[in-house]
């Protein structure tokens, strides 16, 4: 497999094509960004956080039966990804109140919902990623009502094996950001990253974040929290490979 | 019948009870709102206009196998209505892209959508009536999921019906908003009002606005538009009572 043409460079990833077309390259790079990248700082190291952490993710999620556009990771900073079209909507997952949603809502930080929260955002940086509900995304012609349903089952689906992943290592998951994409043969695969960029991770032993929340609230270093998460996931992987 | 204590004024309504414990007088109010009551202003007759607009549409609507709260007029500017506790969303439906959703999505004025859309909005002056999504509302415990059913079915099947009362007299409904409140038996009823100050309404002979946006845009006076609706709607019951 070899590294080709730039095709794009996002926030906290870039992607390359590859020799084979069906396959992109991502490159992880060292930057954190908030506010919908109004706020962007380099930090170092960044990039091997996430893209071992999301790597590890979503072989876990492959155990769960839970498929994704990963392939295998190249480098400490690189994976490889099935090619997918982006699905222009981000898809989240609340199970405890936090973010724009307390204030929205006014109510308490980290109180528990009836159920998890499913919501969708139409991915637009222009139009500062909208909120927008099943009907207009209809209406609008972005996705069908039967894709709409994949989209909310399949992040459930993820929602309860993350919960479960964390919960092992002593971090309770607050919300996530997940994104869709289709592949060759039109299915909806799961793709971009899983990391504390996309997710709210609180320690349940210091009750700190282990997220983004640390470089959006000005709060210090994020990295010995990204860092944490890593650890705590690889010591769960020894343990489980000594016991196997 | 008697009106009793004023139990609560709204932006342009004053409510009271009624020697009956099931039955409120709604008086309308000679004033104007927008942008959440920001914008506050007496506009002599309005309150007249608005009773007998929104008196009319709940009477055809009646016609057309839809029942409301309203009941009949008392006076020029009073009607009662049942009493119902009001569901704390407003459930607007859009035909045509106008107002902030245009603004929101990027789409064009009067944009036709592919399917009318039905949106929620959480009511709370407090909170500035956030735009909510269907796992909100439940997770929220604001409605039950058969609920929102039930005020998506119904405010679709006004819509149907209010769509064509409008053809019928060269006026185009661009979008609306409905209150809806449960009655004495827990039954899910249409409240409220319908009227230039909650529907967007255009004369399909000149084009203009015949509803609030004339206030909320400044253009001018309101009343000539609300006036052509009145007008429009007893031309059209005179000509079917004379050939009924």
């Amino acid at each position: 497999m070899k590294k080709a043409a730039l095709l794009y460079e996002g926030k906290a990833k870039k992607m390359y094509a590859t020799d084979d077309e069906q396959v992109v390259w991502a490159e992880y790079i060292d930057q954190a960004t908030a506010l919908n990248g109004a706020k962007k700082v380099a930090i170092a190291h960044k990039g091997t956080l996430n893209n071992q952490i999301s790597g590890h993710i979503f072989n876990y999620l492959k155990t769960q039966g839970i498929e994704s556009a990963f392939i295998q990771q190249m480098s400490e900073t690189e994976q490889i990804m099935k090619k997918v079209q982006i699905i222009p909507l981000e898809t989240v997952v609340r199970n405890l109140a936090s973010g724009h949603f307390e204030t929205k809502f006014n109510v308490a930080h980290l109180m528990k919902f009836k159920q998890p929260i499913v919501e969708f955002y139409y991915k637009s940086d222009a139009l500062d990623d909208p909120f927008i509900n099943d009907a207009q995304i209809v209406a609008l012609d972005i996705a069908t009502p039967a894709q709409i349903a994949e989209l909310k089952q399949k992040a459930l689906t993820v929602n309860t094996a993350l919960k479960q992943f964390f919960a092992d290592i002593d971090i309770t998951l607050v919300d996530f950001k997940l994104e869709f994409g289709l592949d060759f043969e039109g299915n909806i695969l799961l793709a971009d990253e899983i990391s504390p960029d996309t997710a709210r991770l609180i320690d349940q032993k210091t009750g700190k974040s282990l997220d983004k929340d640390v470089f959006r609230k000005g709060l210090g270093d994020l990295r010995p929290g990204y860092e944490e998460v890593l650890k705590r996931i690889e010591d769960k992987e020894r343990a489980i490979n000594v016991l196997g």
